[in-house]
């Protein structure tokens, strides 16, 4: 299915919160979309629709200026995700981004997934799967990573039974792999501890659909208060767009 | 201090939400101002400022269509608010709704209140306390209360530990008052109730503040899941406004 056209007020309401070019670092818009009780999903390991197909081709549009798109090891179990860019200019080839699943336990399973038939019938990249250095590597896995150009990347983490505490080894990482920019898009504990992280995250698009996803959805909101600044709205038919910065340090608004 | 000008675009953005005249029954609004992350305080018993100055005039130009305000005991325990109405047609005399303190143990002291200083300086009136007719009601209470022409107005809750659970018997009572219209303002245990009560609740108007209160706030999410009909955006200097209408069953957006 392709999707619709992007509404043209986007564009330009978006432009300044997109990645330039940063030397010596990647640039990091973590993006997602929330009921307006602050819920992605409506319980954990259950994708749910929240947006409109109109700030779903906005998401593809974003993935377009991305080198790449993390998400945590939670999203690819639950959702399978494609994670490629389906948004287009007319006559350019298609620029996929690169998939970076964080998975330091190695609990994901490349060969099975839609990733997999993405990446074969060239609609995608293959993923890079960001795993701690102590975790045992299957080889028929890595061998059906390597065959589409995906790889296993090493990282000695911190700690890995909190891999999201890492941030600063892993954007390092991404940059040493010349990654100038990463969407990351979820799940909620990713969020959570990135939005605490006002010196790694350049930007912040959060989308809100008109619905409540009730107490047992998967929730967002950062372990202290954050306050952000520019702030800018976009109103489409059914959902607003807040595009923003992290404040570096707390002032209320 | 006096509220800046009400936004011009607001007031048809809000009209169609706005009570109108229905015979034998009281018309619910139910309004609050929340953070990205769905909290209306950053902590319990702490009032938190979310929301820009024009949206706070808009809530007293809500206020100012209605007969009536409800609030729960625990927010007249937490802010000690006027519950008033500070907005006023040029050349017009001021109308100030009727507070209404659901307070079924009768834990709050009219006495030692600020409601009691702007009724004696007629700035608004006395409230009307809603209480479990059970509970033992203090002479001089009722006494300062009935100067000011408020009232205790006694009930037999079904649930007296669960006031939230007698909408029904509430807002019958309110209606026997001859309260035409009554906004609803909080706190959390009533709104996430009344989210639930699609068939009690006429509008919705929620004002989201672009900051996050974060793990510790007061939070506002529904038992379950809740779709809404009619949504409808206004965006300001700062926040974004929602109305919109709870749908009679839950239907996937």
């Amino acid at each position: 299915m392709s999707l619709p056209e992007i509404p043209k007020s986007l564009i330009p309401f978006l432009q300044e919160y997109l990645p330039k070019d940063v030397p010596d670092r990647t640039v990091v818009t973590l993006t997602y979309a929330q009921s307006l009780d602050s819920r992605i999903a409506a319980k954990k390991g259950e994708q749910t629709k929240i947006s409109h197909i109109e700030t779903k081709t906005m998401t593809h549009y974003i993935r377009s200026k991305h080198d790449a798109i993390l998400v945590g090891v939670g999203t690819v179990l639950a959702d399978d995700p494609k994670l490629n860019c389906r948004f287009r200019i007319p006559g350019e080839a298609a620029s996929h981004p690169r998939p970076i699943i964080l998975d330091p336990h190695g609990k994901w399973a490349y060969s099975g997934s839609q990733l997999r038939q993405i990446a074969a019938t060239k609609q995608g990249k293959a993923p890079f799967i960001l795993i701690d250095n102590t975790t045992a590597i299957d080889p028929r896995e890595q061998q059906a990573l390597e065959d589409q150009g995906g790889r296993f990347v090493k990282l000695r983490f911190d700690n890995k039974d909190s891999p999201v505490k890492n941030w600063d080894l892993i954007l390092q990482k991404l940059n040493d792999l010349g990654i100038g920019s990463v969407m990351i898009e979820g799940g909620a504990t990713i969020i959570n501890d990135l939005l605490t992280a006002p010196k790694l995250v350049d930007s912040l698009i959060i989308t809100i659909g008109p619905t409540f996803l009730g107490k047992e959805g998967v929730e967002v909101s950062p372990i202290s208060q954050v306050s952000l600044k520019e702030p800018k709205w976009w109103q489409g038919t059914q959902d607003v767009v807040l595009c923003a910065r992290l404040n570096l340090f707390y002032t209320s608004i």
